[in-house]
């Protein structure tokens, strides 16, 4: 290809050097690099304080079913995998590397893996662009971007793609789910990660874009829209490079599923550390936001909206209506979640005459028979059963918000059944459960009930809900 | 007493019957109460299963060491310990009585209890005016008052004061600290009492006020307002049975410390939910919200922010101006710290040019010598080190913020260390740092360091401490 790969180094704003994106990354090839049947890892190492360690035990240990290859120079095993000294030697093309070297020594592991016909290379080593060396990361394009090599990163925190069960970054999480993270934090990639893990709502993916010089926001965003395991994106961005280009692509995308964006930098001193932190220009926050109003992205306040929003979008279709009917064993937690419904427009209506009839002549008298649905502080999950069974009758209501306080056990059993019996979303929340809430959040989570620590939380979250496009 | 306890029944603004709160509740009595040295169960259980077994096994597992006298009808034993069949049998006076024994026996226990002398009546069993029997609720308080017997409930959920270790209550909880929550929703207490015990903070006390038909929120906050062991008071409550003296009391409080309020019933829908949950007239929210900032109580809009809110306060005195350091390993957090701080006017100015320069020449050239101070992803707690002991020299900055994302070992003790070196308050917040976060967090609280969990938590508190008093 003579002619391409010329003039790979531009400028930014500031005037600082940085690689061009090369042009011709694709689904098609993203498909290859996250669905990859033979991995080779550049910087394997057999000490366990060493990220060439990490990844790789995190690969292995994430039930990885291709074909693996470490490479270190001194050869050897390595987790009782015998290694390459070399990418050269191994015999046979190879669809990923992912690349733990030193900096200085990436365009060759780069140029080993072009001649075995890599589709893509996660680039885990710092030492580029981020600390001023420009040309080396511009080397390290050029030989991409000559090959059609879709890199990630490079300082970059890695991948985890779970209907492949390639874990190829740290820590080791392997909770399948739908919710697919790409992250300009690998922090709040992490904790994203983290939190599905504990909630036991997993994920599909997360992909963590560092200096993001190769495959950058618009490409995962085009890979995921089309990702059958993927049913809602979360995205962590600072900036935008192209924007018609992202918003074209974030219309695709959203045609298909939702797309949550945690956009930090809405403020003048937000957006001056962003500005020092990836070199992001944020541009005008109240354009971007404008922009997510327009064509439909979901827009987090901050971390917590960001999971929230991203989990319940992942787990519910879109309610019919605003309507929501709460039931509580916690007079204060329903009083909470009235009020931010009320914030949020979303209606408080009481269920018809006859299904308050209905629940009075089978509930203890000092049950509230209205909305909320007050079941009091010795409800049992058997007067759960009894009251939801009367009041999914209720045509007044849209979505369920059901709040169980203090340590209510058989919760989620109970729950699992009442879902049997609607088609509407339900929603939970559970605190001041203690042992048995620690237990019961995850069972409802995995029943796909969206289980939340607050309930003003959960409203939130159904905000969020009632904001998706299908 | 002749003449007093006539007319102990009233009627609400709805024409409901409710008893009249007794007059004569002091902070003398209640100083008995909670630091009772003899307690009576009524109802003590050998049923697991029983409340009157929890509550038993909970005020011996908290290690309380005044005397306990279970009481069972059927005689025998009790979790190791002799029953009296009646508190009648007692060979001495008591302290206090902890009542779970059905509503219509409370009168005949409350009697025995006046003969034995007792200051106070913790009444966890319901069965009163929460289901129409306010007349038998008006009898137990008219005992009640006639013998200047200060009653914690009816139907409430019982105590918790651990510098008496006097856990009457359920979960058991032993965790000592400076904040004393007073709860008219018992999950909201129960939420507070296990959040503060993850988090290694503790508290000083636990009160659920339930029906509040002796004491209620006023003589509480004057309690805990000369209560030494508590450093802040955090005040949920749903109305206000006498204005006047609620602002008289509390600006008596605030004198000596602060108070967070969470007051459910912002909207109509959540005060129409207020109303009937417990019958609080909830009042003009806005009025409520402008006596709050005039005399200085400290509103929390939901839960987590009635957390976070107490326990910053509950730990760190008030930094001497508005001016926020931010130091981060990860770049996003820092971004969106700085978002909050702008929303809430907090400032971030950069530190003076010695100081950046002396970051400069001791730190690596990734990282970003300015606020946010950012470390960057490789960050370990020995350049957390170097960075801290550098920038707490500024002279721009009155509070500083450590944020630790990704698993960082040995931050607590790096913060500790330099805490030595500074009088102005420092928060951290820990995130995407899985198990290590998990083992930190609490360390880092243990040391005075209030750690968050996101920088957007972190900021928020630091608002509310900002609104401080004294």
């Amino acid at each position: 290809m003579p002619g391409r790969g010329q003039n790979h180094v531009a400028q930014d704003w500031r005037g600082n050097l940085i690689p061009r994106r090369c042009k011709m990354i694709t689904r098609e090839i993203l498909n290859d690099v996250f669905n990859a049947r033979t991995v080779a890892v550049s910087g394997a190492s057999s000490n366990p304080d060493k990220m060439g360690y990490k990844v790789l035990k995190n690969i292995i240990g994430g039930g990885y079913s291709g074909k693996i290859y470490p490479i270190n120079p001194h050869g050897g095993t390595v987790l009782g995998l015998p290694c390459c000294t070399s990418i050269d030697e191994i015999p046979e093309d190879i669809d990923l590397v992912v690349v733990i070297v030193p900096a200085k020594f990436v365009p060759d592991v780069m140029r080993q893996a072009a001649e075995k016909h890599a589709k893509g290379a996660v680039i885990i080593s710092g030492g580029f662009r981020e600390i001023g060396n420009a040309e080396l990361e511009a080397e390290v394009m050029k030989i991409a971007d000559d090959n059609h090599i879709a890199v990630i990163g490079p300082n970059c925190q890695g991948i985890n793609y779970t209907p492949n069960n390639l874990c190829a970054t740290w820590p080791l999480m392997t909770g399948k789910g739908t919710m697919a993270v790409i992250a300009q934090s690998g922090t709040i990639g992490a904790a994203m990660g983290e939190w599905s893990q504990e909630d036991a709502i997993g994920f599909s993916s997360l992909v963590a874009l560092g200096n993001k010089s190769g495959v950058g926001e618009v490409e995962l965003l085009d890979f995921f829209a089309d990702d059958d395991a993927t049913k809602v994106i979360a995205l962590n961005i600072e900036g935008v490079k192209d924007g018609r280009k992202f918003m074209e692509v974030a219309k695709r995308a959203l045609e298909k599923k939702p797309v949550v964006v945690l956009k930090p930098g809405r403020t003048a001193k937000g957006a001056e550390a962003a500005a020092s932190h990836t070199k992001s220009i944020a541009g005008s926050d109240k354009i971007f936001d404008a922009v997510c109003r327009q064509i439909g992205l979901i827009r987090a306040e901050g971390i917590t909206e960001f999971y929230d929003y991203s989990k319940i979008l992942g787990l519910l279709e879109k309610p019919a209506g605003r309507r929501l009917q709460i039931i509580t064993s916690s007079g204060g937690s329903g009083i909470l979640a009235a009020d931010t419904a009320e914030d949020l427009g979303i209606t408080i209506e009481k269920p018809e005459p006859e299904v308050i009839e209905e629940l009075k002549s089978n509930l203890p008298s000092q049950c509230v028979a209205s909305n909320p649905l007050d079941l009091t502080g010795d409800a049992t999950a058997e007067r759960y059963k009894d009251a939801l069974e009367i009041v999914i009758k209720s045509s007044r209501a849209d979505v369920f918000l059901v709040i169980f306080g203090d340590p209510i056990d058989g919760a989620s059993e109970t729950m699992r059944y009442i879902k049997t019996l609607t088609g509407k979303p339900i929603i939970c929340v559970f605190l001041g459960g203690g042992e048995i809430e620690k237990k019961e959040t995850p069972l409802l989570n995995m029943a796909g009930i969206p289980t939340f620590a607050t309930p003003e939380r959960a409203v939130r979250a159904l905000g969020a809900l009632l904001r998706k496009k299908q």
